[in-house]
């Protein structure tokens, strides 16, 4: 009779985060739903798992990463538009004057959206993005954008998924922003991804079918609007959403309300000194209302500067 | 030594499709595709398939079920309605007089859309179009409407997913409308189902939050809007695509576009005895340029007639 292997601790699935309430929640709500017979077990098909991508799967700051990116655009076209030299927003773009370009307000905003994200075909625009994530660093840490995704929540994602369920980016930036990138950043492929975006135009040129990015809005996947999308693009209801401000609030509501097993999470950043401390009172990710629904019921709020370990994967050891 | 077992012929995976010119090319296609190490060969990633539903899953005469369906909820709703007995286009409907109801024109059969699929939730809608799989039958074959797909059809979508790839439905039809039943027929999730919608509104009633669903369109997955809906949802180029009308035509353009491994269908409805004959000169499912190109670029084109054995699920052995 042969002996009995010693049995091996099953790996940590989850080694960046401290063994705090939001760690037990979420490997809890793992248990519970992958466990055959129980009442909490939740069907493979129905394992729909919803991330927000701003400030929940990598930072927010100083400003979205998607406007940065249109600023550096207007930089990089500018050569091609002299008239911009002397034109608001694009002139306070180009000489780095942020008050003229806030001064310029949402029409302004739009404005270098609308150069940036339309009048070329998707292709093009792919192409731009994958060339923007390959070259440009972030102005605090000095490295590509895309190395700036949260180490604990890469983690989540690969233990959801091991766990099958389907991972989505549901988020308020631009659908064509993300799937460049996140495929490789995130494993999550592109029809994974649901967000916002513009409307397109089917064309032929030079005998090959292209679609042209318009300066229209076609779907704003923030809000009221995060469900819709939801109901539009995957037509399940989630049973785990993770989200890190108001704009989160309702895919958290609608994910609460479906029955059986749920969890809600909300990325608190809380962590001045490794990335940023902001919440009820930030222009950018403000937390204010679904945090407290989120307290009154019991979803998990984590507390990124006491239970993540390290913040970026390059923090680790 | 154990002696060498009788090597088994694979089995047929396509038993509904004699040995022609279309189940060949399938074949092929599939063969060469998953040949690891050809030139031909597509990721597993990539492997993305799309179907037009209406004529090309299942059948769309003598009108397109959905409107069969709005035309029932018309009637199972008029007694909740005692105008409409002498309001067009409802009188119409009520009373079977398809003249009065065509002469309502573009206008009419958009109010009775509104009426039958706007001003409920969308779980009420989905629960509706479920009781109304479950109970109605075609008029000609006094059958529910689900049985009326396209054997043969099944048999590609199983083949294909058999051998790595994803199965998608991009229609002209309503998302919710097909949502509800093709995943028991074609084994294609909602997250799988690209088509038409309405927009919607997020709303808390009695403390739960709905989606209501509103009598103003959304996005139209229909010609142009084929290529807008696959990058829209999917975001990839398909590298196998089947519809069987133009509707189809810039679907089956765009996915002959993407470099590699193509394979461009259309279902010809040639059969006038077990199913319809019908093309160039229809008002549903016209099958006139798209036909032209296939022709010109070597698409290929099923003859239902000739090439399946069976049309319908219930006529197998
Ligand atoms: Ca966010
Ligand atoms: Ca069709």
């Amino acid at each position: 009779v042969a002996s009995q292997p010693a049995i091996a601790a099953a790996p940590d699935p989850l080694p960046s985060w401290n063994d705090g309430p939001s760690k037990q929640a979420i490997v809890k709500f793992v248990a519970d739903t992958t466990r055959q017979g129980s009442t909490t077990f939740v069907a493979p098909e129905a394992r729909i798992a919803v991330f927000d991508n701003d400030g929940t799967l990598w930072s927010e700051q100083p400003a979205y990463f998607q406007l940065l990116f249109a600023l550096d655009r207007v930089k990089a076209l500018a050569p091609q538009h002299p008239d911009w030299k002397t034109k608001q927003p694009f002139k306070g773009v180009i000489e780095g004057d942020t008050k003229a370009v806030m001064a310029s307000g949402e029409k302004g905003l739009l404005e270098l959206i609308a150069v940036t994200h339309a009048g070329m075909t998707t292709e093009e625009f792919s192409k731009t993005v994958t060339d923007w994530i390959a070259t440009a660093k972030h102005p605090r840490f000095k490295r590509p954008y895309n190395e700036l995704v949260f180490q604990p929540m890469l983690e989540v994602l690969a233990y959801l998924r091991a766990n099958g369920f389907k991972t989505y980016i549901v988020s308020g930036g631009g659908i064509e922003f993300m799937r460049p990138w996140a495929s490789k950043v995130y494993g999550i492929p592109p029809e994974q991804i649901v967000g916002s975006s513009g409307k397109v135009k089917y064309e032929i040129r030079n005998g090959k079918p292209v679609l042209v990015k318009l300066a229209e809005v076609d779907f704003v996947d923030d809000k009221e609007g995060k469900p819709a999308g939801i109901n539009k693009f995957i037509g399940r209801v989630p049973v785990f959403a993770f989200g890190n401000s108001d704009g989160d609030h309702q895919m958290l509501q609608w994910t609460a309300a479906g029955g059986g097993t749920r969890f809600m999470g909300i990325v608190h950043h809380t962590d001045a000194k490794r990335e940023w401390a902001y919440d009820r009172k930030s222009h950018i990710g403000t937390l204010d209302k679904a945090w407290d629904e989120a307290t009154q019921k019991g979803w998990t709020v984590v507390d990124m500067q006491k239970e993540w370990k390290v913040i970026y994967p390059w923090e680790q050891k």
